[in-house]
């Protein structure tokens, strides 16, 4: 029989050597003349600022059986920089505050922090500050920041009647992936990892901001769910073709294994891609983003129709 | 014997409800052109921005026994707003980030989001988005913002030999209100009320850094140790000299029920009233500040002397 010696805990490293670790080669840039160790950060876009926050929690959001503290840090970056994306805006920095059980192991947290800070490379945000407490779950909240350059903001309240709805992104991987996780499977891979880090496309916020976006918002409820959110807040009914939408063999693969279900739902209902979904002027749609259908009048209540039949608030179509 | 209906909790009320309630005739303001509703908000100031977040959690920060939710909304707001006034900064806004157990009184979510208002508007600031979700304990993640308008922000380094020492605020009376509240007692209610919602000295963080302030920071983790903090930061030594430090009545009363302890140890240790710490040429100390000690070079170790003793690490004199 060996003896190991027990791993340190986060509790052992204390929450100075934590934040000592995460913050690292932090330093001002020129658009954070401040960074972390002050009260505050300073931040210093260019235009006007974008600002979401976003919380995830173990066992609600993630499973430390599913992921790794590096798949967990750079989803809880990329679910919330989504946000920022979605209004058109560039990723600048973000802060993080995160809950962690005392007995964590301390590699896990050094993970964590090295997951949050590769996912806020690829998007060209900075980690600019952040708090540690203690708690009995992993919680972590990120609050995110955009600079909106001078462009105005894209709002869900522009899709205007005669545009298309387009998206660019994955749609229904992460939830497919999910459904194998929860049945104990680990495979098809690109579903599987779609669940763990979720890719939302950086740059195309701003893309389809230039392009003229009427509305916009990151899939994160589910396809016809946020279709709705934008349909709603605009006033407008939003006709989606099914036609149009892609099931990728994995999402085919899936289903057939969980007992012939309908691959497409996975798109409809699927949030946690954080695809971006737009409404277009005809003829501006940006190059790499798919129409998936067209804004109409409301004639009677907004929402949102899939190949003309209405769907229900449940996510479902309606069954009269 | 009667039945009265059980309280609905939040679970009943849900997450969208909740919401509902909290973002509540929140809208668009000059410096807030987007507020809560889109993926994000948008803010406009007129200068650099500073951020900062702060995370309270239950049974850590504050109990239910102790504090009623109001309170706690408050002394999450207050708290986190405080470092924006240590950056000599406006407060502009904030987003809220609340876990909370599934069978909490709805009631209790709606007076802690009618604390976070309150206080939000008597520094000033909007509430301008948030996140709920679930856990087992109540924690609340205030992310908060300033509008330096022009003004260079003041840090923590910026102390220089000759300047003296100021600070406005409380000092060592939440300390003594968490003393009695940990003996079980709910008086006196001075000390008992600053712990439950601190009050931080709003918009003399502007003053002070228009008075030319050279380093600045709010007192949460304890008098000896903020100044540390300006002390280390800056490669100076403080020297505190406790005369000048108004032992309030209800301090000296604590002191005296607990068996005779030092009423001055709840101002040198305490934190977590939030008053502000500065640093000032002589002669430029705005009115209402008062001076505790001076700035010195440091001939070796930075660090702060209390009457021209060392206080070492632990908050406490050096015994040697």
């Amino acid at each position: 029989m060996s003896l190991r010696p027990p791993e340190p805990t986060v509790r052992d490293v204390g929450e100075f050597g934590l934040i000592a670790a995460i913050t690292e080669g932090l330093g001002p840039t020129a658009s954070v003349p401040v960074s972390v160790g002050d009260d505050c950060a300073v931040l210093a876009p260019t235009g006007r600022l974008a600002v979401s926050t976003d919380a995830m929690i173990e066992d609600v959001h993630f499973k430390r059986v599913w992921s790794s503290a590096h798949d967990v840090g750079r989803k809880a970056v990329a679910s919330a920089m989504a946000d920022v994306e979605a209004m058109g805006a560039r990723p600048l920095g973000l802060v993080v505050s995160a809950s962690l059980p005392k007995d964590l192991p301390a590699s896990w947290a050094r993970e964590l922090t090295a997951g949050i800070r590769a996912e806020a490379e690829l998007c060209g945000a900075q980690l600019v500050g952040g708090d540690i407490t203690s708690g009995d779950k992993i919680g972590i909240v990120c609050t995110v920041f955009g600079d909106l350059e001078g462009r105005t903001p894209t709002l869900r309240c522009g899709a205007v009647p005669g545009q298309v709805v387009a998206y660019i992104g994955n749609l229904g991987m992460a939830e497919a992936g999910l459904t194998v996780l929860r049945r104990g499977f680990r495979s098809p891979a690109a579903v599987v990892n779609a669940h763990r880090v979720p890719a939302p496309p950086y740059g195309q916020g701003i893309v389809a901001s230039e392009a003229g976006a009427g509305a916009m918002i990151d899939c994160s409820d589910g396809l016809v769910a946020d279709l709705r959110h934008i349909a709603e807040a605009s006033g407008v009914v939003i006709a989606l073709e099914t036609d149009a939408l892609q099931v990728a063999e994995p999402q085919k693969t899936v289903a057939a294994a969980i007992g012939g279900a309908e691959p497409l739902d996975f798109i409809l209902r699927g949030g946690d891609d954080h695809a971006l979904l737009a409404t277009f002027a005809p003829g501006r749609v940006p190059a790499g983003w798919t129409v998936i259908g067209g804004v109409a009048a409301a004639d009677g209540t907004p929402g949102v129709l899939v190949d003309g039949r209405p769907w229900d608030a449940d996510g479902g179509w309606t069954h009269f």
